[in-house]
């Protein structure tokens, strides 16, 4: 298998061992729990977390300015109940804890387990769920990609305001009203633990709507040129958008070079310009992945400026550009 | 052809547009020019460049703290001589201006002719040649690699530090004298201009001292874990330098997801461990890449506290962590 791994089984092991000689600011606790070296004192603490093959999500986002814990499971799978209920424990200080979920039905299971064990425990702790990619037609169903990231700066802003938490999960949930994604690959990824790809793609052919383990998509085409493409994929975002004012990142998916995210952005502008939408606040970069996978998904929501300050806001994450 | 783009010839052009679009404190001129909006008003200008497909270098590195200008060629192709010289032109705030230039016979050569067309107008030019990869046996034939974005961040700093033009050549000579990596790959770039990929490489063979467009290494082998690929590059490094305390950089090759480079990063250090080798400064990400390569290299360069203080000044490049 043409992977840079050692050991299938030590994969995340590995990968949290580097991780930890990456960034002298974070600490490992019960293995897969990564949180800030220098613990908050005071304000709501963020925890997110999940499967692992999403780097730099989301331990990468373990900073001042953004998560203090992230729970970090086996590639592509849910991390245990005592994992979160660990992370949890370890970063409560007193102002509650804010549990950010992305929408899968185990990360969902496992972190409202931990919520509720931690909560009889005498911890307060509320939780939201991302559900932004709108590959899925039933709302309540719909995965959470890379809006995911978006939520950590803001709650992340939102917390170093002092803001209490059921204020906070206000705020988030208002501002995940207007937040959408819309992933697609034109290559697999190879999933090291399995040695097996994400799923099969005949050689040009692309899938428009996939998600970051590689599920299915809307349908699969052609593969076409950019600018092509980036009209599919905002053909879809506005089916539930018709705002004149968005929040636009182009999320990268692991295995995508640096320059075709630049074409990529430079086609999204182009046609957002055509649309006479106004981007208020541009991200590009890879913030929430999928392995190696190629391909790239975009993230719009309504031009808010609290969540802009949040954007700007200062972070100690190198990945959050 | 699986690649994010829109038109083989304007592979160059889009990627160009885009970026200007990321980065609001850049300006394109002459077509293919990356400068500062805000030109230095003093201080030795920093001009460096080639062929594109090594993002983010080295437009990403055209930063308060790092370059002045990057003048981009095609993909895997030197700029001509009239676009270094504009750059040379644009960037000359009259106390000189240093070329860094890669090791390959088209940078060098055009690089020069700029340097003298722009003597012969008066311009004050000197240029230092990187040859950082030891997978070249002949010293003056080893080509610049990723040890490149080094020399970047140091002459960035003395100049910041107003240090005379002549002054920095002498310092990044002295430094380049300790400065070697070493690459590899396990799966080759397709590239987006030819639609051909960089090289064959069968599955389950990697390429050890590959360079980064794809030049022949060393020796091929089958794959190996990374434990194993790590002390083969670290056994080539290690023929040339023997010092106890290092600066060292996991670059990645463009398509290596960052799980794996924290892998990598992981057993890099453990091997430096067991050598008995102090890391001073560890430096982990896409630097300087090959397309969507899948591999990384490894530099290293003998600690030394200038060089250390340069690493850590602010920059304005998000692209140097």
């Amino acid at each position: 298998m043409k992977k840079l791994v050692n050991d299938r089984e030590r994969f995340l092991a590995d990968m949290l061992d580097g991780l930890k000689l990456r960034d002298e600011n974070i600490d490992i606790i019960e293995e897969t729990v990564v949180v800030r070296k220098n613990r908050k004192e005071s304000g709501v603490a963020l925890v997110s977390g999940g499967g692992s093959g999403h780097e730099p999500a989301h331990a990468g986002y373990v900073a001042e300015g953004m998560l203090d814990a992230a729970v970090c499971g086996e590639v592509f799978t849910s991390p245990t109940p005592d994992k979160v209920l660990a992370a949890i424990k370890a970063v409560d200080n007193g102002d509650g804890v804010l549990l950010i979920i992305k929408n899968y039905s185990g990360d969902v299971m496992n972190f409202e387990m931990a919520q509720e064990m931690a909560q009889a425990e005498g911890h307060q702790v509320s939780s939201v769920i991302v559900r932004d990619d709108v590959a899925i037609d039933n709302k309540e169903q719909r995965r959470g990609v890379a809006g995911t990231v978006i939520v950590h700066k803001y709650a992340g802003y939102l917390s170093d305001q002092n803001t209490p938490l059921e204020e906070i999960v206000k705020k988030v949930k208002g501002m995940m009203e207007s937040l959408y994604s819309i992933g697609m690959a034109i290559a697999p990824c190879l999933v090291p633990t399995t040695g097996e790809y994400g799923f099969d793609l005949d050689e040009n052919e692309m899938e428009i709507g996939v998600g970051i383990h590689g599920e299915k998509g809307i349908y699969r085409e052609q593969s076409e040129t950019v600018d092509k493409i980036v009209g599919r994929l905002l053909d879809e975002l506005f089916k539930h958008t018709d705002s004149s004012r968005l929040i636009v990142m182009v999320n990268g998916m692991g295995g995508t070079p640096e320059s075709e995210l630049s074409i990529v952005t430079n086609y999204v502008m182009k046609k957002l310009q055509e649309h006479d939408v106004t981007v208020s606040r541009l991200l590009v970069g890879d913030y929430m992945t999928a392995l190696d996978m190629q391909g790239f998904s975009l993230t719009v929501l309504d031009e808010d400026q609290e969540v802009l300050d949040s954007l700007e806001a200062e972070t100690g994450s190198k990945y959050f550009k």
